[in-house]
């Protein structure tokens, strides 16, 4: 069964796409936290499992790739979806305006470099998308250039999930009007005045830009190798529980066992019980 | 008043320092977790100032050093400690064996590189302590490349501390006893064969020279720049909350607030109230 948050193929039209129902889950708030709070134990040991997995050898590793505008929570995902399982399984990069070094290389030379080791859940906030996104709406690059980063990013992707690496993209999906309603609450709050620039306010007047180019970006970058899922995002408690799930799915999907032992376990318990160099 | 675990000035006796004891606290088992718990709000309030001044301008950075033998509970630590904060806040970094390149350069090289950006609470699981520890027990190095070292390592901890990171060492000290239950353990468990190597038994006869080398670092790089406190590890409830509060009292000392906002609130709340480009 197709999953009920899976980017169907095709022209994608964001505003026919709900930012604020709760696919596949019936209850309100509590609920939600309450099943995230749940989901925390298995989220951790599929974590743990993929990890030891990673240290005995093994090649694989989850890649879950954040996007969403301004406000749509990207920071808050990562800390209640990661914040469940051992942060040393975790590495995570938040990806900003790129460096003149970086600028020097290829878009993608510093995606590749934070890409997850074995064993390991990388999560991107921000990614390679923000180069047609962000470079298609100000014009960062020339329409050829943003032509052509949609197909190498497809060959990109798919040369990372034959590696090993399973591939889940994620955009939180929320309106115009609770990002004002977020962006208000940030002026409100002294503890939040730091995530706050005034040309947030000016920004806004490139959303429509903004979604036209997600459109475009997603309609060219849904492969097999690497889905998008489109997260309602309105609601924060959703948003967390609907990529937590995600991640566990993902992780089941896996078939993640623990290791076996490459050595005699009766051999190694009698040698410490009966040979224990300290006597 | 000086710290209960923060090692005194000169000679160390490692065998003289409980393992078992809980200093500063009167509880058992069921009330030490708890007060961990109690402390991971604060503690995440904390981190998420510090996360914020890096985010405006500011420089400072907490680096934590975990050292320990072998089933010390290194892992265990950054899971229970950082486990309570955004991990987004975190960079955690475990140092192996170093590589080929690595060991083309000092072996500082590959430290320096890990150290945390501003706003950030770092972690090593090992670190360069092994270069005077390992190093010296296997004569990795000869005794006077060792000696240098210990002046090395004061010198680089001096200017990381003076650069903005506060530096907190801890040696998670548990007995030759309790390693032996610990590996007992991972014995007789499957999900924790693949922590286990024969090797680990043989080592056991490097104890006493592991516990020399130890007591000289210790010794050797006790500065009020980065202070090395005693962690009894044995009763790993005990080492959580003694290496959490040690934070929470780092990050106290720092006097952490919100930054300032750098432009006119009500002036923005006005502009995204009458003048939203949105409408």
């Amino acid at each position: 069964m197709t999953h009920p948050l899976r980017l169907a193929p095709g022209p994608v039209d964001l505003s026919a796409l709900s930012t604020e129902e709760t696919p596949d889950f019936d209850g309100g708030k509590s609920e939600g936290k309450e099943e995230l709070a749940e989901l925390g134990p298995e989220l951790a040991d599929l974590q743990e499992k993929l990890f030891a997995e990673g240290r005995s050898g093994g090649r694989r590793s989850v890649l879950l790739v954040l996007q969403g505008m301004d406000t749509s929570g990207k920071g808050g995902t990562v800390r209640h979806t990661m914040g469940l399982v051992d942060p040393q399984g975790v590495s995570i990069t938040a990806f900003g305006p790129p460096t003149a070094e970086e600028l020097e290389h290829d878009f993608l030379w510093r995606i590749e470099q934070q890409l997850p080791e074995p064993g390991r859940i990388g999560v991107f906030d921000r990614s390679h998308y923000e180069d047609v996104l962000i470079g298609r709406v100000r014009a960062l690059a020339g329409p050829e250039e943003i032509e052509r980063r949609y197909e190498a990013i497809n060959d990109f992707e798919a040369r990372v999930a034959a590696s090993g690496t399973t591939i889940v993209k994620c955009l939180l999906h929320i309106s115009a009007a609770e990002q004002k309603e977020r962006l208000a609450k940030r002026l409100d709050r002294p503890d939040k005045h730091w995530k706050f620039q005034p040309g947030d306010i000016d920004d806004r007047s490139l959303w429509p830009a903004f979604q036209e180019a997600y459109e475009i970006a997603l309609e060219r970058t849904n492969t097999e190798a690497a889905p998008w899922y489109v997260v309602p995002a309105d609601r924060k408690w959703y948003r967390n529980l609907a990529v937590a799930r995600l991640l566990v799915d993902t992780l089941r999907e896996m078939d993640l066992a623990w290791p076996e032992a490459d050595f005699d376990v009766a051999e190694q318990q009698r040698r410490l019980r009966d040979a224990d160099p300290l006597g």
